[in-house]
């Protein structure tokens, strides 16, 4: 017998033939690089050491002499991870890493300095300008194998984090896309609220769970047949008991999320009003996580400027004084829309999406 | 004019509405606990230092003055983070952390070696028992701070991962539930995929790319419409042509992953053979990535013990034939197919699913 022959199209399927073969390009970009180091001392003895250390851990590190010289290194190609002299004539090495913490695309790379004994003010002044870990000399091979593995561990894992992030919003995007009424909502939301956050002062790891929480504030639809989802009529009892069945969905994500409490936050309280007149757990003012108040304020923005099968949408003007009306009833954070009205007038937002 | 009026129980939605609330224990457990971090010396001094330090940083730190006293402590709370001294009377510090690294629930806790001079005999032995990082005596503040903060990070960006991982396994649930005949589908072949994976010794990362291609690699499923999905009968040429078009779906996916290359790999290729007749690149041999033929054995697997409209399921045993047969044939890996059948039957798996 030949098993492929019961497998019918579908089932094991055709969903990827017609897909376009990877280019040779293509296939290059996606393959693993080997991480960049960039190793920077004015002192060639200590930066030939770390560098054929490194050499000999399989990495292709990167010297330079001068912090000037460094930057235009970073400038060129930006570094996966820096291990960085603390003392060197002309630039030193606390001052280039104050400068590449001012810049967003070098913010977040790890920065490894190395030093002496490490005096306490040395020590307060290094962590102040944005120091990721120390090295002390002399400099010892092991040491520096663990520091460096662990700080590029830090910088994959968040890589990964991104990419099923972006499985998540691909995810969102092709549901969505299956009702012309709902399509992108999610994704506007999430970049609305990230932009109201940032303007609000949120740290990063808020910022990202206000994307996730954006994304996934819906995700209970994802279990809604198609035909209730997109029935352009009042649902019977019957429908609406359906959609309220489903609610287990969004039930089962909280439950999974551990770490991400802010997203779970989101995903069951943006139905909340500040005047507890809201759902599930009618929660009221301070009990409402600030991000999930922006999330709120966000979605029933965006929903109002949508068109529906029962209503032209509004401007984002006219909707906006929708939301500063339920700011004066009592129900959203007048602090909240007053940023979101910011947010969307600087965009030009024009309003309505089709 | 009331904004809330206007938006109807679908758009903005009943989906959370009938949710329980959460209990008191519910709301607790999901609360972000203050990591726990173990402190591991013999030396009443040292060992102070380094907990006061920590407290000094928002922590609360549990000491032990002996390995023996660790192991009971971990046993009974699992730390997320261990400081432990080299030189211990009875169990040393090395001697601990092979023990520790020995055993799942505490293989990947980060541990931090407190350490004099650093020979290299003693850094390799240190390494080799599975140390993740060194501080040196005396401690420093601002060395300590760094390490346990760097450490700790890369903790809790495995949590998220883990998060969002169960989050596109519950979307993936929630999509499949809607058709009776792929219900449990993914999660199941990610399940033996990872069984399989382990029997033949693959490493955590290839594991965990494993599970998430298994979760995934149906996933331009989600985005055809349920009444295609669900028709027992032969497509029509429009429906085949809807759903080669939602390819670009998983195609989408397979671009915005970066990191998780053979995740990528794994969406797009399980459907390659060995002898070049799959598709869509007509791949063969070596050039399928093992996680790859894996999954794709994996697939066919649970689609032949699956009841379909139009067919009966295989018993386990007769699928495992089958797949043999496809292996003789040149279109399977008959080494991966054989750890199949061992998965299988270990298992005791029954075969059909309902």
């Amino acid at each position: 017998m030949n098993a492929s022959a019961i497998l019918n199209a579908r089932e094991h399927g055709d969903m990827t033939a017609q897909v376009e073969p990877i280019t040779a390009s293509g296939a290059d970009s996606r393959r693993e690089a080997s991480p960049h180091i960039l190793v920077v001392d004015d002192d060639p003895m200590v930066r030939n050491t770390v560098m054929s250390m490194l050499r000999a851990q399989g990495f292709q590190p990167q010297g330079c002499s001068s912090g000037a010289e460094a930057l235009q290194a970073i400038e060129a190609h930006t570094p996966d991870l820096i291990v960085l002299d603390y003392t060197m004539p002309g630039m030193d090495g606390i001052e280039l890493c104050r400068l590449l913490r001012e810049r967003r695309a070098t913010r977040l790379i790890p920065i490894i300095m190395i030093t002496g004994v490490l005096g306490t003010e040395m020590a307060v002044q290094a962590l102040e300008s944005g120091v990721t870990d120390f090295l002390n000399k002399p400099i010892n091979l092991a040491e520096l194998e663990a520091r460096v593995h662990a700080h590029l561990r830090s910088k994959f894992l968040v890589d990964q984090l991104e990419d099923l992030e972006n499985v998540i919003l691909a995810m969102t995007k092709a549901v969505e896309a299956k009702d012309p009424y709902t399509e992108g909502h999610s994704g506007r939301v999430a970049e609305l609220a990230v932009r109201v956050g940032e303007a609000m002062g949120l740290d990063e790891d808020a910022l990202r769970s206000l994307r996730l929480g954006g994304l996934l504030h819906d995700i209970g639809k994802i279990a809604i047949p198609d035909r209730i989802l997109q029935k352009p009529d009042e649902l019977s009892e019957e429908e609406r008991h359906i959609v309220s069945r489903h609610a287990a969905v969004s039930q089962d994500i909280c439950e999974s999320i551990h770490s991400l409490t802010t997203v779970a936050d989101i995903i069951r309280h943006h139905h909340e009003k500040m005047d507890g007149s809201g759902y599930p757990d009618g929660l009221r003012g301070d009990q409402i996580a600030l991000p999930t108040r922006i999330l709120t304020t966000c979605d029933i923005f965006d929903s109002l400027t949508t068109r529906r099968p029962y209503r032209e949408p509004m401007s984002a003007p006219q909707a906006c004084r929708a939301l500063d009306d339920m700011a004066r009833d009592g129900q959203l954070d007048p602090a909240v829309t007053a940023k979101v009205r910011q947010a969307v007038s600087k965009n030009g937002d024009a309003g309505s999406h089709p």
